[in-house]
C-alpha cells in the first residue's frame, strides 16, 4: 500500500467544510484551512463549524489549522474554496509553492476588471499547476447531511479529474468529469445573475408557469454566450447547467434570491444590498456580464432586463411588458446560436 | 376585414377551458364543447367551470354547448383539449367532418398497444387534417390566472402553428413555434413518469440537490429516448423539454406526482391509486415506454428503477443504491446520445 498524501481545503466557509467531511468519510487524511485562528480553534475543540454550517459534526478525522504554509505541506491535491474576493490575495504569497500541484477551485464568480474566472486566476498566479473546477447542484448544507448529491468535476486534464473524483466520490456524493472546464466554470459564475431574476419572480408571486419559463429562457441566453466563449453546448443540458440553475433558482436563501425578492418587493438597489448586508455575487457578475455581452453581441433579454432595471432607472413592469411583448416567435433562437 | 371563423375547442376540463378564455380574450369567437350537458348549462348559466377551474371567470363569448356537431360548424381551427383515454372514440363519429381541417391537440399521453402519441391518432383517424400540437409549461389554472406564460405549438406545417399563434398568442400568454412535432410531444408524455420520482423524492424529503439531480438526470435520458425516435435534441433545451419538466416535477398537485408521494410514504400502487381515485397518466406511461426503451436499447436508469419498484416488488432503499453506486463517471452520456 502506498501512503496517500492529505488533502487540503481552503476556506473554513459552508462548502469548503463540507468538502473535507467528504474526504475524512472516505478514510482520507484532510486539512481544513481558514484564515481565522479562533474559528479552526473552535472546530478543533467542538468538531462544529457554528458560524457557517451549524448543527452540522465536523469528521473527527478533519484536521483544522490556520497556518497556511502547515495546510499545504506534503498535498498533492488541494481545493479552493475561497471567497472569490479572497483567492487572489490569500493564495499570491504562497503561489511558488502550488507550483506542480493539483488545484481544484469551487468558487463561482467572475474577476470584474478582466472577465477572469477563478481557475484562470489560479492559472494565471501558478502557471505550472495542474488545473481543475468543482461545480453543480450543491448546497452545502445538504452535501453535508448526505442528501443524495452530485457534481461534475472539470479539466482537460483527466488525471486531475481522477483525482478529484478519488478524493470526494462517495455513497451519497457523485463525481462526474468533463472535460470542458469553460463551460462549467461560466454556468457556476452565469447562474447567479439568474436567481436574483427568480427572487423578484418570487417576491411578485408569479407562477409555476412563469418560473419555468425565466429558468428555460436563462438556459437559452447562458449557453448562447458561453458557446460564443468556446464552451460546449451540452454542458448545459448537464448537472452544472441547467441542474445547478434549477438548484439555484428554487433556493430561497441565496444572497441573489434575497436581493431579487427585495427589488421584487419594490426596493432599491442600495436598500436591497444594505438590508442583505454584503453585495450580492449576482449583482457584480451582472455589470461584467452585460459589459462582456454587448461587446460580443450575444442576445441576452434577461440579463438587459435585469440591468436595466438595477442601473437604468427601468420599472418591474416595463421590463416585463418588454420581454413578453413583440410578435409570436419560434422556439429555435437556442439552435440557432449552437448550431450555425 | 374578413369574418372570422370560430374557433372550437373540445374538452370542458380546466385546460380546454382556460384556452378557450384565451381566445375569447383576444377577441375571436369561441366554441367550448363537453359531453355533459349540465355541465355545459352551469357554464352558460354562471359563467364558471367549477368542477375543473372553480373561482375564473369564464369570458362571456365563450359558448358552452355540449353538441358536437353544432361546435365544429364553419370552425377552421379545432384545438383538442380530450382526455387521452377520450380522444379515439369521441372524435370517431364525427372524423370524416374533420378532414382538411386545422386539429390540434393539446393532450399528452401514449397509447398503450400502439405507442402512438395524441396527434398520431389524430393523423389515422382524420388523413387529410392539417395535424399540429400544443405543449409546455402550462398548469391551467395559472394559464386561467394570466400568470405570465409559454408555450409551443409544433407542426411541420406552419399555417397551423401561424394559425394557433394568431388564435392564443396575448398580453401574457406567448405562443413559440416549432417543427419538431415528434420531439415536443414526446416531451410532454415522457415527463408524467419523472412527475411520480418527483413526488417520491418529496416524500423521502429528499433536498433540492437531489431533485435538481433527477431533473438533471430525466432531461438526459427523455433526451435520448426521443432523439433515438427521431426528435430533435435541442427541443429539449427549450420549453416543451427542460421547462415542462421543471413544472411538472414541481407542481403538487398533479396525480403523477401525488402517486409518487404515496409511493415514497411506503404505500404500494395498488393502494396509492385507490387513495388518488384515479390512475396516473404516468404510470402508463411508464409501461409503455419501458418496454419500448427495452426494444430499442435506449438506456434509461430512471424509467428501469422505477419500473422496477412498482411492478418488480424492489424496494426504494435498492433502485437508490443502484443508481448512485458504481464507479465515478463522466457526464457526457447526454452527449454521447446526441452525438453519435
Amino acid at each position: 500500500m502506498t501512503v496517500q498524501s492529505p488533502i487540503a481545503v481552503l476556506g473554513g466557509g459552508s462548502f469548503g467544510t463540507a468538502l473535507a467531511n467528504l474526504v475524512a468519510e472516505n478514510g482520507l487524511p484532510v486539512r481544513l484551512w481558514m484564515r481565522d485562528p479562533q474559528q479552526a480553534e473552535t472546530i478543533r475543540r467542538e468538531r462544529e463549524n457554528p458560524r457557517y454550517l451549524k448543527g452540522i459534526k465536523v469528521h473527527a478525522a478533519v484536521e483544522a489549522t490556520s497556518d497556511l504554509q502547515g495546510a499545504i505541506q506534503g498535498c498533492e491535491l488541494i481545493l479552493v474554496a475561497l471567497p472569490s474576493s479572497a483567492l487572489r490575495q490569500a493564495l499570491a504569497p504562497i503561489a511558488p509553492q502550488l507550483e506542480g500541484r493539483f488545484l481544484v477551485s469551487t468558487t463561482k464568480g467572475i474577476e470584474a476588471h478582466s472577465f477572469m474566472l477563478m481557475s484562470e486566476i489560479l492559472a494565471e498566479i501558478v502557471p505550472r499547476a495542474r488545473i481543475g473546477i468543482i461545480s453543480g447542484p450543491n448546497l452545502a448544507r445538504e452535501i453535508a447531511e448526505h442528501q443524495l448529491t452530485a457534481t461534475v468535476v472539470a479539466s482537460e486534464d483527466e488525471e486531475v479529474c481522477r483525482r478529484v473524483q478519488a478524493a470526494l466520490h462517495g455513497r451519497t456524493f457523485r463525481v462526474y468529469a468533463s472535460a470542458d472546464r469553460l463551460g462549467v466554470e461560466l454556468a457556476g459564475a452565469l447562474k447567479n445573475v439568474y436567481a436574483i431574476i427568480a427572487g423578484m419572480a418570487a417576491a411578485l408571486a408569479m407562477g409555476e408557469n412563469t418560473r419555468s419559463m425565466l429558468i428555460t429562457r436563462a438556459l437559452a441566453e447562458m449557453t448562447r454566450f458561453a458557446v460564443q466563449r468556446g464552451a460546449n453546448p451540452i454542458t448545459y443540458l448537464g448537472l452544472a447547467g441547467v441542474g445547478d440553475l434549477i438548484v439555484t433558482c428554487s433556493s430561497e436563501k441565496s444572497r441573489n434570491y434575497r436581493v431579487g425578492h427585495a427589488l421584487g418587493r419594490g426596493q432599491t438597489l442600495d436598500e436591497a444590498v444594505a438590508q442583505i448586508g454584503e453585495t450580492a455575487e449576482g449583482v457584480n457578475t451582472l455589470r461584467v456580464l452585460k459589459e462582456k455581452a454587448d461587446e460580443l453581441g450575444v442576445y441576452m433579454p434577461l440579463v438587459n432586463g435585469l440591468y436595466a432595471i438595477l442601473f437604468e432607472g427601468r420599472s418591474l413592469g416595463q421590463v416585463i411588458e418588454a420581454l413578453m411583448g413583440g410578435e409570436p416567435k419560434t422556439d429555435v433562437d437556442v439552435a440557432d446560436a449552437l448550431f450555425t
